[in-house]
């Protein structure tokens, strides 16, 4: 397909090197940020612009991967009457493009996409569309780029999917950045725990989490914990957080006896 | 060397396989769990015993891999003079053995440890000993075994790191949890979290997480936190953990100003 990408941020970067990979025809790339864009362009052998107003009208998609707050802006300018236009954001509505053409929809890449990165991760992309012509465009873009999954998801399911990556992810990695502030303040070397974190991450591929819980917390082992909580008595927000988290884990079983 | 192995459960399992695997002879394994002892032994070729006081002798080094409780219990009937003795407990100091032997020390596997597994994963060794003779033996059997990182650490470093694994692996495991069952209750395929897991795991071994936070958190996405506030007012357990962390991410700047 010829493919236009507005933003030139960590998203518009790593999907416009996918779509570049699979075949396709980045016809222009339109950022803000002159630097950023032209770099981009050059990297995939194609133009570069920072006004909307010059948007090359003859591609078949338009993606726009921007922050959440950039969008209202981008798309006041933005008129592509009968052309297919999705934006890339798990909690923005695709209704927030209407005015930009009659087949708007969303290209919601599940991952953490970083600008830096070496290689391309496996993407599973959640795709909507006002109608059958977005939807089927955007699913056939979405599988030439995905090998792992390609899904239909509406508003309310990809708000609920960011939701799970927040946790997932955002939430995940602060544990690792509190872990690497504690190392240093207490003289460990935080790499010695990559090897750890690697396996934890891994061995829910094959087991579900709930029963891969090991550690004091699950073990309800207090002189442990007690022993830990005093040493972080020097560590009040990570004091917090593992007193919060230890509890949380000992709520689990719980969960059989949800009423929801 | 020669080995024998006290305990039966996921640590003396793993580390078993990686002595059996380096070309040591685990003499002997012995195991309250009569089922899981003789089945290690059988994997083993060794045998296996439920009595302490049918400990062989004749071995060079004696790994004690119970859980941290169950340790009081089993050196109260042991006494191996002039034998190198270790328990694997991070949180347990190494004076605990010292009834049993003169020569007593701590084998720390720094890594989450499932029978079950199927690959031997990279495991840091962290080791401790009252006197050369254990600190060199300990040493050169983890180096047979570890081809990460081996390093002394006394009892204090060793609590340190412990807390430091609570936190990235115990805790990690918890979030993935808590989406598992967020996804469950919400019809959603928690499965298609893994690709974002499994790059959130990995990005750190390339730059720090504190430098790869990404999300509304640390954005300060006031509009999409409260959306995602709004829909966990069904899972409380979640929605106050999304609170505290959030909270959490965006103190993080504090720490450059930190007095410590």
């Amino acid at each position: 397909m010829d493919i236009v990408i507005i933003g030139s941020g960590n998203v518009a970067a790593v999907l416009g090197r996918k779509f570049n990979a699979a075949g396709h025809h980045i016809l222009q790339i339109i950022g803000r940020n002159a630097a950023a864009a032209s770099a981009l362009a050059y990297e995939w052998n194609t133009v570069s612009s920072n006004y909307l107003s010059a948007v090359n009208r003859n591609a078949g998609v338009y993606i726009i991967a921007v922050s959440d707050e950039a969008i209202p802006e981008i798309i006041k300018d933005l008129k592509l009457p009968g052309k297919v236009v999705a934006h890339t954001a798990a909690s923005v509505p695709k209704e927030v493009l209407k005015k930009v053409t009659n087949h708007y929809g969303v290209f919601y890449p599940l991952q953490s996409l970083r600008k830096e990165m070496k290689g391309l991760p496996d993407v599973p992309i959640f795709f909507d569309g006002i109608d059958e012509l977005t939807k089927r465009t955007l699913e056939k873009l979405a599988h030439s780029i995905s090998n792992v999954k390609v899904v239909e998801a509406g508003d309310d399911a990809r708000l609920k999917l960011h939701i799970a990556a927040v946790i997932v992810s955002n939430f995940t990695n602060h544990l690792y950045a509190l872990a690497e502030e504690y190392c240093r303040q207490e003289g460990l070397d935080f790499r010695q725990l990559l090897p750890l974190i690697e396996e934890t991450a891994s061995s829910i591929k094959d087991m579900s989490p709930k029963l891969a819980q090991t550690g004091p917390a699950i073990r309800h082992d207090k002189e442990t914990i007690q022993k830990h909580l005093d040493l972080l008595n020097n560590h009040p927000q990570l004091k917090n957080i593992y007193l919060l988290l230890t509890e949380s884990i000992q709520q689990v079983p719980d969960w059989s006896g949800r009423s929801k």
